[in-house]
């Protein structure tokens, strides 16, 4: 069942369930404020839902809440950090402000990060160097989770690539895993007794099928347009791995560090103002984004949107009326917070 | 019908045919050496198979010869040039190698061209950079050619998005459009009397088909991956027109400067070698990759393919058996080539 609670009273309970895990205040308040945020958006699966795992990691020793990043090597627009395996938020957070400073200087500015952990929800980067006025592109490569195209084992992450563009009513963002469905949506499908609206994986006996528990079962779950997401994501993940000179997804272990435990990050940033003025910026990616909106709909009374718009809404929303949870998942995360959980042994879902 | 031509033949009659079309010497040997290429790699739809229209659009006076990328601004890793419609090959391989060279002296370069001409084979820039030792990464903006996810009208461009690996076996270059197929590939399968192998986009009752002739009547053809081709082809078009400070695809106008008459085009490198030695690059590169030819086939002797691995093989196989041309379009080429055509008679199919 899902219950609305106020913004405010989720941030607060994930920022105690966090002390109680070991962070200190500052990564406390920095990590609940995202993961409550994440909720707020509509991202549940790595908003609140992923804090009870988050915590099972530290309790593994899987996140050293000591690690920060480290530069490692340098030279002109980009840098190169060792996350140390410290936060995975904290960790992006640093290098996507980071890729924004060295693009006001050189007008493009990248961040590659290895050797990190799980940054949660992925768009969070983008939005933020969005936010900052900032064209931003940015991906990871995770270990393995997903055939690649003609294989029917798992042999490549699902590496969500990220690109956001500034606008003043809220920016322009893609967030895109190479997987048709994560499979925190297979799930849902399956718990909500539904089929998938389009095919998302295969089943035991290698056809196509929308059913979730049958793609869940085989875990051959679709690459995004079939051989163009394979082809996609092995491109970002190897290109991850060298330009921070970092692990492939291969070289990551999920049964030792959890899933995306020593994996790279690349944080793009781009001025958009350098050559043009706010102004013209501004009504060139409003125009643009009306005519989408005045694209002849499919269904009557539709209406199309560009990615990121409907996320501004739903935020709306679940600020005056309260961020959808999860009631399981709240009840689990309160009780981290009251400090009725002993973090050792936390098993996450 | 299909022949096999030696690979100089095929350059220097396409070489000849622009130079009849107006091209200077260096102008045509550039550009037939592109085209002649991509046909070679097994593209041949944007290689041999475009010459009739490249040069029908310079008959028509859509691509101004004169034309070259003018520097509109600069700062530090970032340039910006107009391409002053100019030939869209010689435009983008002038911006590839200058990416490069920005990136030798920044880490990463990046260089936004706008007002340019369609680029061809989109890959050709990213394999370039990859050839220089570079992680390459280009992109285009097109007129509208596709529905936008939730409309039923040409309400964005494909967008090509191209990103590449140096690997001294040959790059592992991505080139994906953002429709799950060509309207070229429809039209090849419709000849063939073939269906699609998957869903490539609606009938006129709005019902996803394979059928290549009923998405060829409506124009609907699918994004890749559905709604997520749709969203990341908004995104790379708004990202390229600000970015370049050019025109999104909305404000390009097909019917008078023809396909991508006046877009923009990204490409930014990256030196892979910085901070870590060739020798390692290239051992994680190619052990990443042997992971994936290892990886368990779904088909029994079947084998996993890194993006770029197949077209090396064709390469191969073209220069010593010859390159495989459609003899309708050869006999065109060499009648242009010839001077038995006048230019503005071309018209393109």
């Amino acid at each position: 069942m899902s219950l609305r609670i106020p913004f405010e009273t989720v941030k607060e309970t994930v920022k105690k369930a966090l002390l109680n895990a070991g962070l200190s205040e500052e990564q406390a308040e920095t990590c609940a404020t995202i993961h409550a945020q994440s909720s707020a958006d509509g991202v549940e699966s790595h908003g609140l839902n992923r804090v009870p795992r988050f915590v099972e990691y530290i309790g593994k020793g899987w996140i050293n809440l000591k690690g920060k990043p480290e530069l490692v090597g340098a030279k002109g627009a980009v840098e190169n950090y060792d996350g140390q395996l410290g936060i995975g938020i904290t960790n992006a957070l640093f290098c996507a402000d980071r890729a924004v400073e060295l693009a006001k200087e050189h007008g493009i500015g990248c961040v590659a990060l290895r050797n990190t952990t799980h940054w949660m929800r992925g768009g969070t980067y983008a939005w933020r160097m969005a936010e900052a006025g900032f064209a931003g592109m940015s991906w990871i490569n995770s270990e393995s989770c997903m055939p690649l195209w003609g294989s029917d084992e798992k042999s490549v992450g699902n590496n969500p690539f990220c690109m956001a563009v500034p606008r003043d009513d809220g920016p322009i963002v893609l967030d895109m895993a190479m997987s048709q469905y994560a499979y925190g949506k297979l799930g849902v499908y399956r718990l909500a007794g539904k089929q998938l609206p389009y095919p998302g994986g295969f089943d035991k006996d290698g056809n196509l099928t929308s059913d979730p528990g049958a793609i869940e079962e085989t875990m051959r779950i679709l690459p995004t347009g079939y051989w163009k997401g394979s082809g996609m994501a092995i491109v970002l993940d190897l290109a991850a791995a060298i330009m921070a000179n970092g692990n492939t997804g291969i070289d990551q272990a999920a049964d030792k560090l959890g899933s995306c435990g020593g994996c790279c990050q690349i944080f793009i940033a781009y001025d958009p103002y350098m050559f043009a003025s706010k102004e013209e910026v501004q009504e060139k990616v409003n125009r643009r984004v009306d005519a989408a909106h005045k694209a002849h709909p499919v269904h009557e009374g539709g209406k199309v949107t560009c990615p990121g718009e409907r996320t501004v809404a739903t935020r709306k929303k679940s600020m005056e009326e309260g961020v959808v949870v999860d009631e399981a998942v709240w009840e689990q995360v309160c009780a981290i917070a009251e400090g009725n959980v002993n973090i050792k042994d936390i098993a996450s879902k």
